[in-house]
């Protein structure tokens, strides 16, 4: 159709080249600019031995592995992926609070998994004790991938769905106010996929620290033991924990805008430091304060024991149960955490699942519109099917372990030799999903002062909030339920894991694309 | 008189212990509190070699030398030398003003100090060419000790007056914030002389920041180049600067408040990036912009130039009179920086003089209270009354250098053999000062990561922003006049030397005891 308009020949459309090639200057000054801002702005980890052997009191820090530049995201995916968190956020509320349903799909995975069947002694052992408290707090992230087969329309597809410790809600805020920052200085050069609308703001520092406070003010409105010195939060963490920052302006921004304190424990330094009560209210010593002082923790929010790394003796165990039979509110319990598992996120793809959890039909159909095919490795004539599959059409798919926290993924052709070389009596503690084919994109990441320039995937993650009690008639109800703000991780693609906190990928942000 | 109250005797009045005593828990908690919070929140500086041989692109930082506790301060003392700023910024202000009394002056200094010959030079040099610009921006800081022989109430005497390069302005701002914080949440262990009224606040950041756009705002209003793309603050830095988050803090609010863009260059770099107009304007393109790019530079903000050491070439002289001799606003011009020589200390200290540039009796009256005894050690009749004094009485003096800059100050029984060393016609380079004898006070100082317990003593800096125009009749019409802001640094007794940046020395915040 050339030549139509007036003569003009009509050229075609092209995407504008993102990122812009730097030049030798550009780059110099981009880089002392980013670093420089990031290291001010607390957007940053304690250094690995590779950079600094020697940190006497951790006086040290390093800028967090980031992305030189926001990375493209489409545009409408995205709003997607924050419309639907408060259904996901109810969804996996009301999954945690169903403990028949929970019941059924741990009668198989208790034989293979020991951590999971952990957990599920702990929930049995508080439930014989009788539970304290009937308020639960989520502060969850629903992780997703951009699938976009050649020529195909993107589409959101859950990863998968965090109900414990998900991190970097802190440093993702940092990361798109520096990226924000540098394009407002022109520290990157012009270029038309960059403005203000498209890159979105991202709080989700204080909308984390407000979920965590508006469980602290409901154990509050419970009434509270009037010999207490104060009322507190209890961050539960990993000893030597290098991702310490994420962690601290969450309590930074409880304090600042809420009032409210907290303290760090680790698990081995909790039984020392805690009464419980025979009402179940948990009182908190930490050594620092004299020792008569009497802290009731209103809540308990988990950095660690999200893995089996984390119990690496029984009394860990016994701390987690005497924890879980107090009367704080936990965020989150181990039914919440069980929930999390990779087997429920399996067993909601089948539609009859999903409908019990969410009735309506709408929003079922947006939660579904997410989901992936995923597969028991069991001996269920469905299982029997996957096994098959993963041995004889393994490109199309990942192996995942039914428990959280990242890691320890087989990917397409190392499937059969990994399946291969454990006991089939092991395989069901696996899932098999049908492989995200992400959009490679370009982008840069700065990790320890080094810039390597390449091929990138992203993993969007939106946090959630939510508030709910567990009524005596078995209901839920829940009090709050917000979507709080988000995470883009980058990964290179050559790579096929996804944790920063494993020390692959690194926090990004979206610019957003029509 | 014990016993008159029913039979009580009454107790001494004790002053209670500061800082209280640590148990290693407290310690610890305290430490790592302190730490955390720091590293967040920009209260950093580069690492020096001793901590990281290697720092590829800077990508690390460690926490600012600080105090772990706030020092205690004498209230009024210290509210008197807030009081006096905006006093004391005119006085500089009408001063630097006053070319036939500087040029006075300089008859003398300039045979012994070629650092100020040369800065003197570039006046006249300029004056030749005629002067494009009559406002003049002031970033001061005025610098006391409190003197308190025993039994003597508690005053303050003017250590130095800086009219260039003034800095900590941001670390003071932080560190008072973090000492805040940290009796907030209680990592401080209970003490009476902790509360919310003696830790004053102080938002230095923001008042500096404040002072440059006013400048930069009104350089706007003389009318800008039409064809330039931006307007902006040249901020002229060190090489390898260490402090340089001291000074990114500014340019962060510069452009969060004020929308106002910053580039930093050092002299070295300048020449390839500026361009002067016939009439005086000054463009600047950085490295990393485009080539044709023209940003109109408002205000020149020094943070280099202040001491001979950081012009190690012809060419650096030659930058700093090309800048001199633009239409940009000077913070500040050469004759600001001249009016902070030591020599002008010395010769207010006479009160005819002081009284020519503060005729209000009551201003004259507190500024001059702040004045501790200066000599010169020139060949006039006061000089060599002087020169006496230093041989046979050095106990009581302290012997500095003219120029401004902090470093080589002689103290005490030094001060003969020292004198000796020199050839008698330099000598004038130097004036004797009375030395202060301030209380000594216990703190601990956090540097590295290593805590240091000990007597130490502290110094009040206080900012004051002021930007004035020379009127054709050789009056002085001041546009605005702030103070801006504290700094506490305080140091061991054991060093006799203050500056931070020299190593010697931490950033500290003040409590205030009445």
């Amino acid at each position: 159709m050339a030549g139509e308009q007036g003569g003009y020949p009509q050229l075609p459309i092209e995407s504008p080249i993102y990122p812009p090639t730097l030049t030798p200057e550009q780059q110099e000054h981009l880089i002392s600019t980013l670093t420089d801002y990031a290291l001010a702005h607390g957007l940053i980890v304690r250094p690995t031995s590779s950079l600094v052997e020697h940190n006497p009191n951790n006086a040290l820090a390093t800028v967090a592995p980031v992305t030189l530049w926001p990375s493209t995201f489409p545009r409408e995916p995205f709003l997607e992926a924050l419309a639907i968190q408060q259904t996901c956020n109810e969804l996996y509320a009301r999954i945690a609070a169903d403990e028949l349903f929970l019941e059924s799909l741990m009668l198989e995975l208790s034989k293979v998994d020991q951590f999971m069947k952990r957990l599920w002694d702990i929930h049995l052992y508080v439930k014989a004790k009788g539970y304290k408290q009937n308020m639960s707090l989520g502060l969850f992230r629903s992780d997703y991938m951009i699938n976009q087969p050649e020529g195909k329309i993107p589409k959101i597809q859950q990863v998968e769905f965090n109900t414990i410790s998900s991190s970097f809600g802190a440093l993702s805020t940092r990361v798109a106010e520096m990226h924000r920052f540098l394009w407002k200085i022109e520290a990157y050069p012009d270029t038309p996929v960059l403005d203000r609308a498209s890159l979105p703001p991202n709080n989700a520092i204080d909308e984390l620290a407000t979920g965590l406070a508006s469980a602290h003010k409901a154990y509050s409105a419970q009434g509270t033991h009037p010999d207490a010195d104060d009322l507190a939060v209890l961050f539960v963490v990993q000893e030597g924990e290098r991702n310490v920052f994420d962690q601290r302006w969450l309590e930074y921004s409880l304090i600042e805008h809420h009032d409210i304190r907290t303290y760090r424990l680790t698990l081995s330094e909790i039984p020392a430091a805690i009464t419980i009560k025979e009402d179940g209210t948990l009182f908190c010593r930490p050594a620092h304060l004299p020792e008569d002082t009497l802290i009731e923790i209103s809540t308990i929010y988990y950095r660690a024991g999200y893995g089996p790394d984390d119990y690496t003796n029984e009394e860990h165990w016994n701390t987690r149960a005497n924890l879980e039979a107090s009367r704080a509110i936990k965020c989150p319990t181990v039914l919440t955490q069980l929930a999390g598992a990779k087997k429920v996120q399996q067993v909601l793809a089948n539609p009859t699942y999903l409908s019990k959890f969410l009735p309506d039909k709408k929003a079922h159909e947006r939660i579904f519109n997410t989901f992936t095919s995923i597969f028991p490795l069991d001996t269920s004539p469905e299982g029997l099917k996957a096994r098959s599959l993963a041995l004889e059409h393994p490109e199309k798919y990942v192996l995942k372990p039914q428990r959280e926290g990242g890691g320890n993924n087989i990917y397409r052709y190392k499937i059969p030799g990994f399946l291969k070389s454990l006991p089939e009596s092991n395989w069901s503690k696996y899932i098999l999903m049908e492989i995200i084919e992400p959009p490679s994109i370009e982008n840069t990441v700065v990790r320890n002062g080094e810039l390597i320039r390449g091929p990138v995937v992203g993993e969007l993650g939106v946090y959630g909030t939510i508030l709910w009690e567990k009524r005596d008639d078995g209901d839920v109800a829940i009090r709050e339920n917000k979507q709080a703000g988000w995470l883009l991780r980058t990964k290179g693609t050559e790579s096929e894991e996804g944790g920063v906190a494993a020390g692959f990928g690194c926090v990004d942000s979206v610019v957003l694309v029509d």
